[in-house]
């Protein structure tokens, strides 16, 4: 069933004849497949005009599981269609792809006698014509199921002699997750060292994305003062696709515009553009940490990070194309919008916005940098000059292609600076100055192109080639970009999507806006013209309620109305204690509930009285004051770090004396109590935030601690049976001091110990929450409605 | 001389028959001058329309100094113009203005008789015609030199009786800084309560200026979310004209851009658009309270806060106008823009952009309110629909008047929201949807204007008679606003403004752009076309300059060149130390100097390890950390709340314990001695910075200190010769433990110190600074050229 692969001598000879170096095997495996036919056998082919006349020889195998004959024919038609650039005459260009049709043979490569074979051809061959070996490639172009035989037969019979290298070029999807990318890479890890792996983004091949860095590079003396929060606006990075997922709904049913598109290609180009420069640009070493310092400020995602949509038609094509029942609904999203934070001194507060999606109005793809606008213009309007004022937009555009300007570019702002590009690859732009973009005409941007198109594929192919890792996904890099991904994707996997009717009828149903660190569709109610699958499960929202619990009052409301109303409570309670005494003491728990309370606080309640609050911690885990883990860090990030708190106001915990934990003869509880005894009248808090856990206790007071339940000791150290066990915590005594408690509980969770709470009578060594009982008598339950009616 | 003032019973009679409400004596004091002339015997005109029929009767003196016969021919000249507004019949015009007529004479008033006589002659007439007297307005329409006379003859011989009202109407200038304007009001205070007393500030009459609160009281549903620096981009307040100051020098030259229209006008409008709203928008105590504690948050201006302009021919003008010879130089700017902050929840870091001048490109005034762009359009920009789409502008302005418009408008973008305006004065506007205007169509905006425009000055006077001093300026306020203003004004008379042609001419000249909390022109250096006054005298930049000083590195510069230095010299030593042991501790002083390297530190270095930096203090005042002279408030305010450095890297002196300040036995000293020796490896900085005093003091180490000179402590109280005189200071000992020390000296004020110290040998008990050897023998000066040259 083998063919032996057979290069014409005189071929051969003739490329030998200039400078031999040794002959390079490309193996295509999956070359008859779509992208084989669209993308890589062209760039297979650009490779070998490339480097034809460097000294090399060739041989390239396309393989496949198609059997010889009608593999030979597949591939043949593809080979049919190959082209030359613009630069080569067409008499030299058929020649060219004369020799490369020569060079290229089928071969069926199904069974681990097959490689063994592949590799025993090329080997004889090389002997036969006297050639020493320089290395193989093998690009899998297969369905990521295959990867791990086909790495498998690569490793044990195909690889090459020690003295010639393997490089194996992996195409996504790379896992679908955190763990699966994680499993995939370790499996590959057993049959491949990593320096031998070039895992492909093509976007890395764009030559608008491949010369962001450069462009930074470049133009470091004009951006150095603008390339940071203080001067950015915002960073948009965008791929519009106006088709959508019908005949590859297998696939995509299984990955979704995230998976698909964002967490790679546009996460890859954000990095891009936030990374601080690496000293040497083609160092992959460099670039790598530098690009895994830029995923490690990330800010973690959740469901509130991102807005998601389904155009209509994809439920039905679901249906068709996999065969499902009318009731099957899809929550896959084609549209995503995503807000992504960097907590770095470079970026911090500035939104980078990731947008992608199928069936929308537009082909284009772009990174935008949009800058603030800072200037005071004197002149009106009519007399301004575009191309000088300051108060025209200031922005940086790699224009990634399609669209309006139809090709790749690098387009800034007039009123910016002029770049430099380098002159023998890129030119400036001169036709359609009128051209209107991004909100200011052509002719307002210094926009460069390229003086040739290529197309990414070619460019990487020649990258692998010459080993420029730099333009690969390194399994670190990987992980990393799954690292931030993954916790978003769990989050939103039970999300509805708004369904979007697709192309232009989109309007601005899809539009959406930042508040805080979240995002929201601008038009928050859809009238239901089309039905949303599983609407029918969507909770209306109802008013606040008002009822009793353990004969205290009770409010209870949806997660957002219910946060909103003790945020007002809270702020009440301040007033009047800073008109009453000029001070208020105000004792917060942490953990998670409270973190919506803490940023509606900071972000919705201009004339809350913090010049005159203090803030005291209700507990404390044992850890430094700065460990994720501190309660004291999730209120210093969501709360404090947004609101002007005189320092002298702010009470963390004494967890962590003398350089060591919670040590009992640090006295760091006496010390917390001291400060208390000296900065609040009677140790009597204005109001003690408190939370219930799901075995009953509140604060750190767990069931049956000898500790803190009764006693003359205000503040006290405790061991709590989840991890980190020490804990500081106020007393119940000092808690039932305060003029107000409020007790915070929300999530379904905690439905079970809410019923139990409501049925029994005081016995705080059993369920510490049950021995909240202010002597003040001023005691709210803050539950929602999954807490209180599950 | 006197005419006694007779007014036509058959007229008075006709008046009383409706509902007797008594009698009103209006004296409009300079009743022939221009302001008169162009609206007070208009607004005046009208308030008789607006109220002769609801019963009470007038009459109406217009005096000035000029001799009866000519005053009464100029007089009637004025009143000659009189209209009636369009909704009254030319018929009906004819007669109410005759019978206006009839009720107005002139009179001379120049001498105390004159008063005395007037008086007489109101109070014999109402007796005469059986009336009860209301009432007196007299309204000042004369130089402000003249006040404190007519005052005190007012408050001498032409008060009415007990059961009648007194009101002055006073027009600025009121003062020309803090003190002027503190004595003009005290004499004024001798002679009139403050509530007889109705400072104008004619801006507040205009209708978009009266409309600020009352749109933002109806809308409040609305701009609750929006009004506040999280939605909020910037206010921009501006008053353009054309016209430039030839034939009124004599008065400019004195007042300039700043007192003539920014420091009331200008001002008072940000107080209407940035204050809290009060409960009853027509209660003026109320209202006054908003506007004081406005006020009092305002970030305090100096010179950086403003970039300054001349109109090219106002050099000429003043030569001729003042007689002065070619020489002279006048200072006087004719353009200012102004950025203003408000250290409060609601705005801070929004910027106020005041901005005012003559003979520049159009005649507007505005104030323009523009939200952040938070949205993100998935249409192309094609496909918007521009009244909805989120991501086209979103502004409210209040259009005061002229410019394209050419009347006042109220306008709101159409993707804010639809306001609410009174409709039985206020209109949509249908016409010119397609006029351009902030960058937007008109169509694009709610768009709003009177149905009938009325002159400020009309207003105002109906006003003073309902007596709505909410509309008026009281003491109280002007003083708040000279407090704002004053040093703002004391630190640009000596700066030299930019020089501009005028007109269209300026281009892009006068814009200006805002860098942390100053301002400078968009055109840093502008070729001199135009010669500007005084420009000889500006210094040119040096580079740096390296030397030796008492035998250690001297680094000598112009102020910013030498802050760009240290600053850059510490993150070079932040960035060693964290490489060598992934901390640095960093002992800074407090005082003026340091606050330049603060900022700088704080907005232009961004990828300083303050994450791993400890932040110590030198020296501190024995006040509490909050006070404002507290070296950690310093510290606080310039750059800790600008970076974010771990809440337990930051290191204040503990002054204030046990709720006393540096009380011995509270053992402060020892505590940061041992805070240090916890934590800094062998009590040795990485880096101390330390400043000089022109006494030889360093840190708190003043001359002859019993303490910290020498000896084993760390950490001393010490006294100081200044206020407060308790101080703690870092011991010479452990400053010279330092691994490096920069000591930092500016300004003139230090020459002497500097001269003295360069030759004195180590005599730490004269000069505390000469003591300064660290072991380590890293020292370096950090010397401006004042300091260093003199």
């Amino acid at each position: 069933m083998l063919r032996i692969i057979i290069c014409a001598a005189s071929l051969l000879g003739s490329v030998l004849a200039l400078e031999p170096q040794g002959h390079v095997s490309i193996i295509l495996l999956g070359a008859t497949g779509d992208l084989a036919k669209k993308y890589l056998w062209q760039g297979l082919f650009q490779l070998y005009l490339d480097e034809v006349g460097r000294g090399h020889s060739f041989s390239f195998h396309g393989a496949a599981l198609t059997p010889p004959e009608q593999g030979q024919r597949l591939m043949t038609q593809a080979l049919d269609k190959l082209s030359c650039p613009p630069d080569i005459l067409p008499e030299r260009c058929l020649q060219l792809k004369g020799q490369f049709l020569q060079l290229s043979q089928y071969r069926q490569l199904q069974t681990a006698e097959d490689y063994v074979t592949l590799s025993k051809d090329i080997e004889a061959r090389l002997q036969q014509l006297g050639l020493r070996e320089y290395g193989r490639i093998f690009y899998f172009s297969v369905p990521a199921f295959a990867y791990a035989s086909i790495a498998q037969h690569i490793n044990s019979s195909c690889r090459p002699g020690p003295d010639a290298w393997l490089r194996v070029v992996l195409e996504k999807p790379f896992g679908h997750d955190r763990r699966s990318a994680q499993e995939l890479s370790k499996e590959l890890g057993t049959f491949f060292r990593e320096e031998e792996m070039y895992r492909v983004d093509h976007y890395l091949g764009k030559q608008a994305v491949a010369q962001i860095l450069p462009f930074r590079d470049q133009n470091w003396r004009a951006l150095d003062r603008l390339w940071n929060r203080h001067h950015v606006d915002r960073v948009e990075i965008v791929m519009k696709e106006t088709v959508d997922a019908e005949g590859r709904i297998s696939f995509y049913e299984e990955y979704g515009v995230i998976r698909d598109v964002i967490q790679n290609h546009l996460t890859e180009i954000l990095t891009y553009v936030a990374m601080e420069l690496p000293k040497n640009l083609s160092n992959p070493e460099e670039l790598l940490q530098c690009k895994l310092q830029t995923f490690r400020a990330l800010r973690n995602l959740d469901k509130g990070s991102a807005v998601l949509g389904q155009y209509q038609a994809y439920g039905g094509q679901v249906q068709k194309e996999l065969q499902k029942p009318a009731s099957y609904v899809s929550l896959t999203p084609t549209f995503a919008g995503v807000l992504l934070q960097i907590d770095n001194l470079r970026w911090e507060g500035v939104p980078f916005i990731l947008m992608s999606g199928k069936a929308l109005d537009e082909r284009v793809g772009y990174v935008r940098i949009v800058f603030k606008n800072r200037a005071y213009c004197t002149q009106s309007e009519s007399h301004r000059d575009s191309g000088k004022s300051q108060c025209q937009p200031r922005q940086i555009i790699f224009y990634i292609g399609h669209g309006t300007l139809g090709s790749p570019a690098v387009l800034v702002s007039r009123n910016l600076f002029k770049p430099s590009l380098p002159s023998g690859s890129w030119q400036e732009i001169q036709e359609m100055p009128s051209l209107q973009l991004f909100g200011q005409q052509l002719a307002d941007f210094h926009a460069y192109r390229p003086r040739q198109e290529r197309d990414a594929y070619s460019v990487l192919i020649s990258h692998i080639f010459h080993r420029r890792k730099d333009h690969f996904i390194t399994t670190e890099n990987l992980l990393a970009s799954w690292d931030v991904w993954t916790p978003l994707l769990d989050s939103i996997a039970q999300e509805v999507p708004r369904i979007y009717p697709g192309g232009t009828s989109n309007k601005h149903l899809l539009d959406f806006e930042q508040e805080g660190s979240q995002v929201a569709f601008v038009q928050r109610e859809v009238e239901q013209l089309v039905s949303s699958p599983g609407s029918g499960l969507m909770p209306k929202d109802f008013s606040v309620l008002k009822a009793k619990f353990r004969e205290s009052p009770l409010i209870s409301a949806w997660p957002e109305k219910l946060i909103a109303q003790l945020a007002l409570d809270i702020e009440g309670a301040a007033e009047r204690a800073v008109r009453r005494s000029g001070e208020f003491h105000l004792a917060l728990s942490g953990g998670a509930s409270p973190v919506a309370l803490f940023q509606r606080l900071a972000m919705r309640h201009y004339s809350f009285p913090w010049g005159h609050t203090h803030l005291w911690l209700v507990d404390e885990r044992c850890v430094p004051l700065t460990d994720p883990e501190s309660n004291f860090q999730g209120l210093h990030v969501h709360l404090l770090q947004h609101i002007r708190l005189p320092y002298c106001n702010i009470h963390p915990m004494p967890v962590h004396l003398h350089r060591r934990l919670c040590v009992e003869e640090d006295q760091g509880a006496e010390l917390y109590a001291k400060e208390i005894s000296a900065l609040v009248t009677n140790s009597s808090f204005d109001l003690v935030l408190l939370g219930v856990g799901t075995d009953g206790h509140t604060a750190s007071l767990f069931p049956y601690s000898p500790n803190g339940l009764d006693g003359e000791k205000l503040v006290v150290l405790t061991e709590s049976p989840a991890k980190p066990h020490q804990r500081m915590s106020l007393s119940l005594p000092l808690i039932n001091r305060a003029k107000k408690v409020a007790v915070l509980v929300m999530g379904k969770r905690k439905k079970e110990i809410t019923q139990l709470v409501s049925r029994v009578g005081h016995e705080p060594k059993k369920w510490p929450i049950s021995g909240v009982l202010p002597a003040s008598g001023h005691l709210v339950w803050y539950m929602d409605y999954d807490a209180f009616l599950g």
